[in-house]
């Protein structure tokens, strides 16, 4: 359970970071970089980790999920949206979600997400997840906010454009170089990017055709 | 070549809605419907069109394409942002391709398009190209964008944001029952929602934590 303090998070991070399943993502993506996806065998996985091959099956369906957090993003968004107060609009909770997402999943590992989006580009199969996950993201995220009386149109445009906001703040964050910015500070800036191209003009479509 | 007059659009239809294509789509959709996806052959298809699996195989790559355009509509976009006027601003453009996308497209094949989701819903792998087709269409607009000198973070926020909002109009105007509204009148609604639903509140982020 989240104590929620408008946008602040006070759970202990342990839960989201356990040691098994952070340690068997940074093996795992070290021999797929090393060595191929193809090639890398979830035994290889384990024995680098110095964990059982039950143990990874306890946190991932197989070796491809290793490099989707095995579903723990969109159940950790679940919990976020079920968690906050009723009385928080959604912009602010989507911001709060976001920091809590970038602070105990993305932060200092900025090398291993690299190395992680370079092996998901280099397979077609890998590529076809990553939308699957993404698509997944989105309706538990407006699934949450359904739940939370906003309209039906709404939570879907508001959950698309979350996904859109982290993701183009991710290739950011992992494109830049000596930039020092967190993620959630270039999560901030995308969102205000975002508001101030759509809020110009004003929408003057012409009149119906025909 | 497109004739641009801020967003009015005068080119010939027939060059986006071709006879042999659209009866090939027409045939397909009935056939999937009457019979199931994967039960349905090419050969099958033409014949109810009247047409032959050469001219099939001249519009579309395998039959799963036929649910999905065949590629036209990337094509199509690309094209009229390329053939826009340099000084149109990216959401007068957006609007606009969104309005020729949604009449020359869309208009009058509502009850098609219901049963062409309801296929690509019944089918893993329908599901899977449909997020391709998406993520492809999404990626051809930002490069239009980025090709008309728009800042890359804005060109995928925007791109992405298009993307969400035909397919959120989409949905709307296909789950509509006596509804009248066109479908472009659902995605003016829609952008409407989605600059209202960021515009407020300010962003006011908790101060750095740690």
């Amino acid at each position: 359970m989240m104590t929620w303090n408008v946008i602040t998070y006070t759970e202990d991070v342990s839960r989201w970071q356990p040691g098994a399943r952070e340690r068997l993502e940074r093996a795992a993506i070290e021999l797929f970089a090393a060595q191929g996806f193809a090639a890398t065998t979830v035994p290889q996985i384990t024995a680098r980790a110095g964990l059982t091959t039950r143990t990874f099956f306890r946190h991932f369906a197989d070796k491809r999920e290793v490099l989707f957090g095995g579903g723990e993003i969109p159940e950790f968004a679940a919990q976020i949206i079920a968690d906050a107060p009723a009385s928080l609009d959604p912009i602010t909770l989507i911001v709060g979600g976001l920091q809590i997402v970038a602070e105990t999943r993305f932060a200092g590992r900025r090398d291993e997400f690299r190395q992680r989006r370079a092996i998901i580009r280099s397979d077609e199969g890998l590529r076809e997840r990553d939308l699957s996950k993404r698509a997944a993201l989105a309706q538990v995220i407006r699934d949450g906010f359904v739940g939370r009386g906003i309209d039906a149109r709404t939570a879907a445009l508001l959950a698309d454009s979350s996904v859109t906001v982290l993701n183009v703040a991710l290739d950011e964050w992992l494109d830049s170089g000596d930039d020092d910015r967190t993620l959630f500070e270039i999560i901030l800036d995308a969102l205000q990017s975002l508001r101030a191209a759509l809020a110009s003009p004003e929408l003057t479509p012409s009149s119906p055709r025909g």
